[in-house]
């Protein structure tokens, strides 16, 4: 019953942002009466949906939510009180909610009133299911995913700069859906004026992440396809140049352009996603150049990396790796990394890893 | 039936060149009445150990065997002759033996006998079990399997040359398993000067390979780990040089030193490999360096590449890489490979691929 919860939960992924994707099972006699997930930010959360379905016969059921019931009045009532009110008998708790604002109180107003609560069901799912919102609501930080395409000698494009395509057509759908499930994208410079991308989510039904250009001296042009194209979400380049022509020019291209505290010369990127943050950017998918993975991989600003490897070689000692600037000097001293999930698309091989320190379940 | 017979087969890994690896099982009314399988060249086939097991129940039997069962005089009869005098009623055949001497002819005297033969019963398994054995008996020459250990950024080692360790324990034992399992390692002379290696099998009960190192000016020290240690088997160093003294040197040292054909003022690789060939050498190893895996893979020699990553990252520039010389300069120009097995020993991911063009079956 949880894993058709998290399976519920899942159908919002993306759309819920700055809330948790969440679903909920309410089971009565071993048959299912209500189900629901939440589906969008400042809509009825999950257990609203799926105890509107059960109604009467919610009274003495059992619920599997994914997270943890809210406890307090946001854009809906508690959930919590509204459990309580229905009469149900048990409650299932994938994990506690990480937000301060609940965190314990929900369950604790459950078992307040008699209601017997099991918590960390399929907790590891469940914590996988909300990385971003987890990370933001506990730091106040996007958690920033690498994605990046490589030859299985570890390049991701041609010394001329040749990069299409590496992967294929499997991973670069579910590269779509990566984006269609974070609040923004975010490139270097170099890989704008070098590809010219769009950044757009192509697949049915997803919705355009924002778009970010580390751009410390404004060197966009306002020709750009990510300005000029249609798209529902906005277009940011972040800055620290002073230029007030080439700013004006960009933001009558349709772009907000926004300055950023600078480090080395640079934008720091700290403070751009600490900006981010402050504005509601649960998630950003880092796209590249490799400029720009290197600094945000040595400014410990990394959450996730999603690397996909093709089966292909470049062969030789010319070509872009994944990263720029100063490799470390000794093995001993390399970033390390946790292993998570690696799958197969087609002959493509997608690994996802963590940075060794991240607080992981399980 | 098929599965325990593969299963048997794999314990003669490693030991059985320049024979393949084969398993045998005799089954009478669902009951296994004899099994066996090929446990060292010059010793009994598969065939003739199942059948001494089964004795008298073998007449009317079911008899499932990995390969073809051989038709010609060798070091001990042919394997079809004696399943026909055993009475066996049924053969299943994992796959065709492709050696020209068999190819067909023991399937044929099985089925002039009157036994039913069913050929092409998890053939896939069957010949991935013997593909050095394949390679060899329809080529002459060895198959060759690059080996390295890279970190998800696709480094080999740092600038400095620091190469441990990129993976873990698990991951260097299946390297030695892979060791124990081939004919022959090779090594660039570059990776003998940077790391001495010892080139020898450590795990239980496994057998050394032929050591080869590609010095083409004999640079090779005659205190080399590699001459020095105690070993069952040889060191050979591939040379283009003229130069008696080191030779008589290194020979003094315990190496055989083989003067090859140049190409581009080095040793010949396919040449070197063709002489490896001719001496019965079915399977090579090669462990590096960077200098010697490019020049294989420029020139169309590796059959197989075996690649560890480990959840590290160097996180810039430096650093070696896979492959040295010169890189394609076009993505649609890369070096194409079909995704073999991908595994995971602990948080390392071992991926096997082979170039496009191989035949592989399925």
């Amino acid at each position: 019953m949880m894993r058709r919860a998290l399976a519920l939960a899942r159908r919002g992924i993306g759309r819920t942002s700055p809330n948790p994707a969440v679903g909920c099972v309410i089971v009565r006699d071993g048959v299912i009466v209500g189900e629901g997930w939440h589906r969008k930010a400042g809509t009825p959360h999950a257990e609203a949906h799926a105890l509107r379905q059960a109604a009467g016969q919610a009274r003495g059921a059992d619920v599997y939510v994914t997270l943890e019931p809210c406890s307090h009045y946001g854009k809906t009532p508690p959930c919590a009180d509204a459990l309580v009110a229905a009469g149900v008998a048990r409650v299932f708790v994938g994990m506690v909610d990480p937000n301060p604002k609940v965190c314990g109180r929900g369950i604790g107003r459950l078992e307040a009133a008699g209601i017997e609560v099991t918590t960390g069901l399929l907790e590891n799912e469940s914590h996988f299911l909300n990385e971003p919102f987890i990370k933001h609501v506990t730091t106040g930080m996007p958690f920033v995913i690498l994605k990046s395409a490589l030859t299985l000698d570890g390049k991701t494009a041609t010394s001329s700069g040749d990069s299409r395509w590496i992967t294929n057509e499997k991973s670069r759908h579910y590269v779509h859906r990566l984006r269609a499930a974070v609040d923004a994208v975010m490139v270097g410079i170099g890989t704008v004026l070098a590809d010219d991308p769009q950044l757009t989510v192509r697949i049915p039904r997803g919705r355009d992440p924002l778009r970010v250009v580390v751009d410390s001296t404004l060197r966009l042009p306002g020709t750009a396809r990510m300005l000029s194209q249609e798209s529902t979400s906005a277009t940011l380049v972040a800055t620290i140049s002073g230029d007030e022509a080439r700013c004006a020019l960009l933001c009558s291209a349709g772009a907000e352009v926004v300055r950023c505290a600078s480090r080395d010369g640079q934008v720091d990127l700290k403070d751009l996603l600490t900006r981010l943050g402050a504005r509601g950017v649960q998630s950003v998918l880092l796209e590249g150049g490799s400029t720009l993975a290197g600094e945000a991989l040595r400014a410990g600003l990394i959450d996730k990396f999603v690397l996909f490897y093709a089966p292909k070689l470049l062969g030789g000692e010319g070509g872009v790796g994944l990263f720029g600037g100063q490799s470390v000097m000794r093995m001993d001293e390399a970033f390390r990394l946790k292993t998570g999930a690696v799958r197969r698309f087609g002959d493509d091989i997608m690994v996802e890893a963590y940075p060794e320190e991240a607080c992981l379940p399980g």
